[in-house]
């Protein structure tokens, strides 16, 4: 499990780079698809994460921050950095027997909803490369090479 | 990593059923980003997953087939099926141990490369679910309605 977030926190600081490359305005544009511009994904990776993490450590889950506070490039990556400690040790701790502990929350619609730990953390892992699949669209279509998604020639396993 | 398999090919075969509702010459629109249409993104999702998984069972790589003999809805999803039995059986009967057993490939430069089991595995789950972020991407540009990435709710972990 680790090595798939690593691998996720190793892309996310491609895209980072790949966005000092990009006028910032780039950045904001509304898009089609996903959440809607290139920096509002990258925040709601990092909020995302950050935010199940907290609940599966047994804390009260995060109050999103409005992404208007947040949009520029150097706040979301401060904002990623920030979380990142926390959100690292808590992975890096992962043991087997947590895969069936189980976290229980309210949905939208005020019912109880329960998921194995298992599941949220997978859930985490692919939420990030999905989104990160959108950018590399909206990138080509800018014209932009993307950062290439290979998991493979990342030293992630030497 | 059984779990994020079984994740792909639940989302996979969504993708296929959502394909049926969509005029056939759309899934072969050659589009911006990724390999170029939604029916050779699947094919080539399909293909890569069984020639990595090929390599891990030490059998030599099969020739891609040219997409032109596969480009329509049913045969990419026959061969998807036709793939799969021997796909899921690796996959299932994966081990911590075989993490570190080393793959040797010659590269497209004729360079001999080694990669980790453990490294390949993880690579084919990333690069399905990266690949299936921009099919949702160019499904919203045609004005329908993606296939769901989420992995909580689909009841894998019942």
């Amino acid at each position: 499990m680790l090595k798939l977030f690593e691998y996720n926190w190793q892309v996310r600081d491609d895209w980072f780079t790949w966005c000092e490359t990009v006028p910032e305005e780039e950045l904001l544009v509304k898009r089609i698809g996903g959440v809607g511009s290139i920096l509002y994904t990258l925040f709601h990776i990092v909020e995302v994460e950050y935010s199940w993490i907290c609940g599966l450590q047994g804390k009260p889950e995060p109050t999103e921050p409005p992404f208007e506070s947040y949009a520029n490039l150097s706040k979301v990556r401060d904002l990623s950095r920030r979380y990142h400690g926390e959100v690292e040790s808590f992975v890096t701790s992962w043991t087997d027997e947590m895969e069936d502990w189980k976290l229980t929350e309210t949905d939208s619609n005020g019912e109880t909803v329960s998921f194995k730990y298992g599941e949220i953390i997978r859930h985490v892992i692919a939420h990030e490369i999905h989104h990160i699949g959108q950018l590399s669209v909206w990138s080509r279509e800018m014209g932009w090479k993307p950062v290439t998604a290979n998991l493979i020639d990342r030293e992630l396993f030497e």
